[in-house]
Formats: structure tokens, C-alpha cells, sequence
């Protein structure tokens, strides 16, 4: 599936939908309308676990187009917002998780050129997430140095703790696109909190695909663009730590719980890592987009 | 207020209290009897605002230890757990905010002698809280230099934007005590969340002292013991950052929320620090307290 949280057009209230084709379906509307319990935002959706992915799927599919009255909405007509516009606790992000990337910050910036031994986690706060389309945040008296990550973004479907890497999947909900928007000079003592963790520095979206669709996120083209200026261009086969050795890393002393959000780290090619360095100003557009997931566009815009 | 969440004997909900000498009044009850609505849960009440600190206080107050059937428990009736079990974010944690800790984390560790320009920020899931007399968890396949860090904690009350330094108090809620447990040799290319992130290594409370009973936050003393041996003795007026201008700092990228917690930074006497080097292990018995505030008592125990 390809689960969206989303705001039909008049409306107030956040929804969980799945797109089909051009349309989107409201989840709890359909499950309504068929005698199934469905919940109306993405958490409690992953929190019912992984029953309840198939019964949705088997649900949907069952339908063939065909949806009750009030169920499905034109794309066209609804406002997407972040999958999970508000995670219960902050994003776990991956620093240095991509050779090449590692060899750029290191030149660039005031990290070991040697790869890391062990998975780099920082982390950014639920504050920080924003929705498909919203603008980046460019604050000029904190930072001259607003530089650009397209990442991975993996979503915890069951409690983690302590997980073999051999099972470490099996405890992923789905898989999202998410930008680590990073303030190079926002640094401190080398911790990286408030340098990627501002408001609106984790554009996500523009939704989620569930591990069914997804069954191996090792294989996917990601790239990014600023005004239409391809910068990052790299696959997920070159992660240092992958997927699965992330969340046994993380999981043998932090317990991961379902609706985390795993940014998984970004590849070479980052404004700080080009000579000259580039960085965002407002006016600028990022769009970016992983393989088989979709795609992001923002606009950097003046506080 | 000196606000609790407790768990009564054969009880298994949480509930919210204030101590009353030695009786832990439910405030949700209290409000029921008197007719003033007040939940049952910290972040419930912090969510009310002042005007509810106040309603709470002057209720309290005007019952004059006669309180109504089944609204106060012994304390020897009750489990303290931590005043905020679950957290909406990470804890933020601040690093290096002493100047005498600054000095031996550079003799020890990898940090700058130089005192940091800014507040060096660093965050603490919410799965790494657990409340007065927990156990904190030693995994020896993990560490094997887990160090002790006593700190005052402040909760936020009211949301805080971009706030001057002299309206940042107005934000807070209160004050508790918080244990930074770190593990040394589990940094990453500098990066302190898996060190000071990890399940059980955020012990909390004994309770939250609401601001009209600490107007001044930068005058208690602070101390931390390791099998009955004293180890770190301050005073959070040598704090480098005070309270004010870590609420100023932060917000000024970061939105703090209701009922978000900023460990302020732990004092001098770390065990990394001495000489030799000190680390807990399963057995050790740590003890720490807030002046005004209270007391912490952990075993640390092997997993």
C-alpha cells in the first residue's frame, strides 16, 4: 500500500488514505463501510500491526475500483501532509552511512575520513517534520550554511529490542522519503541536534509504502535537485549500514517501538561537500525522490 | 506544588498527586470533590496551563489537611514513578554546562578545553526514562565505562518561540532531578545519543517542583553519590548557560513544547574524570539529589 495522511480540501481534520491510481481512499471510511475497524490517522494504524496492513490490503483490493459513496477523494482535491505529522518521540538519524558521503564531509566538514565502525545516530526532533510542499525555514541570523540530505526513511511497525539482523525486518511498518535538512554552522561541540533539528528541517512524505510493496530496501535510486540542478544521485545499495543492520544496532541498547522514524543517512553530493560549497537561500526549490516511494518539493523560504 | 505520578498499592493505573507531607494527594480526585475538573496525568495538567497550577495550589491550600474520602495515600502506600513517564520527544540533554566539567572532559574524553560558545545540545529518547529506584540497566557486551551524571532538570510549560532570555522563565513548569547515565565508549564519530540514549539510562524525579516554589533556578545545590562515597557536589549557580539562556537558545530554532524536559548539564566529579577512571557496574548503588527538589536512588543492574 501507499498510505498517506492527508487533508481533503474544507476539511480540518487529518485522515489516513491509501492512494489508488488518481484517487485517495479513506481507510477508516472504507473499512467502515465493509465491517472492518480501520483508524483515521497512521500511528494507530501501525499500532494495530501487521494484521492489520493485510486485512487493509485484502480490503482494497477486494473493491476493484468499485468504492462506497464518501470513501474515495481525487488526489487533486486533498492537501498531503508529513505520513506521521507528529512521531512520539525524535527522528533517529544516521550520519556518514554512505562511502562517499563519508569522504566528502570529512574533506568539508570536521568528520574522520575513516568509515564509521559502528552506525553514527543523532536525532531531530518531532518539531522539525514538516509535509509535502511546505517550506524550508531559512533563518539568516542562525545559519549562512542550510545544506541539503535526501535520505531513506524507515517506519518501525512492531517493538524492537535487542533483534537479530536476520529479523530486523520483519519489525519495518514501511518505507518514506525524508530530507535532513542540516545547518552546517549550526554545529556545536559536534553535536548535530540543532543543526538538523530547526523547525521544518525534516521535510517527509509524500507517503509511506508499506514492506509488502517494498520487500528489499536495498536496491533504490534516490536523487536530488536544487532549482532543477541534479546534486545527489546514488542508490540504497551503498549504504554502509543497511537497513536491517540499523535497527539491530539501535535496537541492542534503545528500544525501538512501533512509528519510529529511521532516517537512514544521505549519499554524496551535499552542498557542503562541493567546490565551491553551495547552500540553500530563499527563493531556492529542493525536489528529491527515492525509487518506488516518490517524490518532495520545497521551497526555501525566509523567517 | 511538588507533583508526582504514582501507582498505588494494587493499583495499576498511573495517577497524578501532589505531596502533602507525608500523603500523596490525587489532584484528579481533589478537583472531583471540589468541584474544579484537573486530570490525572502530569502532561494533562502541564497541558492546562498556569491558571490550573494556580487553581491547584489554591485548592490545596484551602483544604487544610482535611482532605475528602479516598483523595490522599500514604507515600509508604504508593510507587513513584517518573513524574513524566513518557515524554512527547527526546529529553533535550546539555552538554559541557559546567565550567569544571568542561575542563575534566577534556583531560578524559574527546571535547574542547575551550568553554563552548553556545549550548552544546544532545537528546535522550523517551524509552531511556525510568523512575525513582529503577534499576539502570549495565549490558557488559555494550559498555564498560558507564558513568553517572546528576543534573537539574526543567519542564517546559508553555509553548516557547524564538523567547527573549527575559521572558524564558515564564515558560517553565518546574523543576525535577535527572540522572544523564553515559556510556563512555558507546560515542559515535562524537555523536553522545547511543552514550546517554540507551533504555533506563534517563532515571527521573522524585517528583516536579512547580515555579512558585523555585522562582530562581540557579541557586541549588547538587550532589551525587556511588556506593554512599560523595562524588559531585555543586551548585547550579556555576551552570555556563543558565536556565533562561538555554530556553532562549533552543527556542530560538527548536519550538519547545508543554512539557518538553532540558537537562541542564551535570557538575565536575564524572568517573571518566578521576583518577584512575571510575565506571559502575552491576552491584553499585547510585544516589543523587536537587537541593528542594528530592532524591534519586538506583541499582545498577547487569541485563
Amino acid at each position: 500500500m501507499r498510505l498517506v495522511t492527508y487533508r481533503a480540501h474544507g476539511e480540518s481534520a487529518a485522515r489516513l488514505g491509501a492512494i489508488q491510481g488518481d484517487l485517495v481512499v479513506d481507510l477508516e471510511h472504507l473499512g467502515a463501510a465493509s465491517g472492518v475497524a480501520l483508524p483515521s490517522s497512521m500511528l494507530a494504524f501501525i499500532d494495530l500491526g501487521p494484521t492489520a496492513v493485510t486485512a487493509a490490503v485484502a480490503l482494497l483490493t477486494s473493491m476493484g475500483n468499485d468504492w462506497p459513496v464518501g470513501v474515495a477523494t481525487p488526489l487533486a482535491n486533498v492537501r498531503l501532509l508529513a505520513p506521521i505529522p507528529r512521531p512520539r518521540k525524535n527522528i533517529f538519524g544516521i550520519g556518514l552511512n554512505y562511502i562517499d558521503h563519508v569522504a566528502e564531509s570529512a574533506a568539508a566538514l570536521d568528520t574522520s575520513p575513516d568509515l564509521p565502525k559502528q552506525p553514527v545516530i543523532f536525532s531531530k526532533p518531532p518539531t522539525s517534520i514538516c509535509g509535502p510542499g511546505d517550506p524550508v525555514l531559512h533563518d539568516a541570523t542562525i545559519t549562512q550554511q542550510l545544506d541539503w540530505e535526501v535520505e531513506l526513511a524507515a517506519i518501525i511497525g512492531t517493538t524492537a529490542k535487542r533483534v537479530s539482523r536476520a529479523d530486523a525486518l520483519k519489525h519495518v511498518f514501511g518505507y518514506s522519503v525524508l530530507i535532513d535538512m542540516s545547518a552546517r554552522d549550526c554545529r556545536r561541540a559536534g553535536q548535530w541536534i540543532y543543526s538538523k533539528g530547526q523547525d521544518s528541517y525534516a521535510p517527509m512524505g509524500p507517503c509511506i509504502v508499506t514492506t509488502d510493496e517494498i520487500p528489499d530496501p536495498q536496491t533504490l535510486d534516490l536523487w536530488l535537485t536544487v532549482n532543477g540542478v541534479e546534486k545527489q544521485r546514488s542508490n540504497t545499495s551503498h549504504m554502509l549500514f543497511k537497513v536491517d543492520e540499523l535497527i539491530a544496532d539501535i535496537s541492542r541498547g534503545i528500544t525501538l517501538e512501533p512509528g519510529d522514524i529511521i532516517a537512514t543517512g544521505t549519499p554524496e553530493g551535499v552542498g557542503a561537500g562541493r567546490t565551491p560549497q553551495e547552500f540553500l537561500w530563499p527563493g531556492d526549490v529542493i525536489a528529491c525522490g527515492v525509487e518506488g516511494i516518490g517524490e518532495l518539493r520545497h521551497p526555501i523560504v525566509a523567517v
